[in-house]
């Protein structure tokens, strides 16, 4: 970063990576989404990738940067995505509301991820977020419905799977008509079943 | 609360529920714990419960009340536990700083249950939950390590599984020497072995 700036925005392509694990430098900023769509997402030793969380427009992340922990995630674009880089004296200067709003609809979420892990099965979980997906910027209006540009790997991540399941789970949606499988991507076509089977604990 | 009153703080007793599911009222306060243990409980339909977090000493909860979004939980004394009501007036004197701390700490911490519950077998949660508790004010210290007076639910709860399973997984680690099991408590006899057992991916 320019020092001096308060603000910095940054363009990031779909796929490039922001934050690194690790324990943030002391004079880290902390990050918006100003468009778009990024991912907070954790790698295991093993490989396997898990999302976190999904930050769209208006949230922040990088706040470990503020009490000095050390991150365990890869900050993403999945999108084309634009940040802002805000300083410690900017947010001071009345940033903070936002930032708790922020903070707080993010442990929300977080918790309902949680109670979705333990007690959904996974068709309900994918359901539910290729709902969630598809209020975000990684949705395009098609004819038929909101349509994803998702690998089977991304969506595996987000619901806490495995590919070889998810892809299993992708196909019985869409023979079931809840979806339109494409090439690497996906249409939500009967988005009221998919509600109706996100909410299910069947 | 009295009105005028910026702080107010009450004691609360062993399984006493503060908070209730529900969308807070307009001007609710937030809690801070003074001492003693609170958990953030989500109990679904069918009555299977799980915590979504522990909430120690100088940690903030029930911060929904700040952007009036929905509660989906039971806020629950663990222990002899004593709050601070905390009105909005009184936070924007000078909190926010610590109120951000105590949700990045939270958020956190989040993100570490999910990295739990979708990687690690049931005998690692185990184990990773009875070294967390062990650092709070639930945790007395006994001859032989840290008493915890927990039941094989609450800690079902806490790990996210059903208390028959976690019966059974309590009883394999007793009988590797790990723990030693009394009537309504629990002794962590070898710390060591379970912080090993926490970290493995095994």
């Amino acid at each position: 970063m320019t020092k001096g700036v308060a603000r910095e925005r940054m363009r990031l392509a779909p796929g490039e990576v922001l934050l690194y694990p690790g324990v943030p430098s002391p004079n880290e900023p902390v990050y918006r989404v100003v468009r778009g769509l990024v991912r907070i997402q954790h790698v295991d030793p093993d490989g396997s990738s898990l999302t976190l969380r999904f930050v769209r427009p208006g949230q922040f992340f990088g706040e470990e940067a503020l009490i000095g922990v050390e991150r365990d995630y890869f900050a993403e674009a999945m999108t084309e995505t634009e940040v802002e880089a805000i300083d410690r004296e900017e947010l001071e200067k009345g940033l903070y509301p936002e930032l708790i709003a922020s903070l707080v609809s993010a442990l929300d979420e977080s918790y309902t991820r949680l109670e979705h892990l333990a007690n959904k099965r996974l068709k309900n979980r994918i359901a539910a977020t290729l709902l969630e997906l598809a209020g975000t910027d990684l949705a395009e209006a098609g004819e038929e419905g909101p349509v994803l540009r998702l690998t089977h790997d991304d969506l595996a991540a987000a619901v806490g799977s495995v590919r070889e399941t998810v892809t299993k789970v992708v196909g019985e949606l869409a023979r079931e008509g809840l979806i339109r499988l494409g090439y690497g991507k996906l249409t939500l076509i009967d988005q009221k079943g998919l509600t109706r089977l996100a909410k299910s604990r069947e």
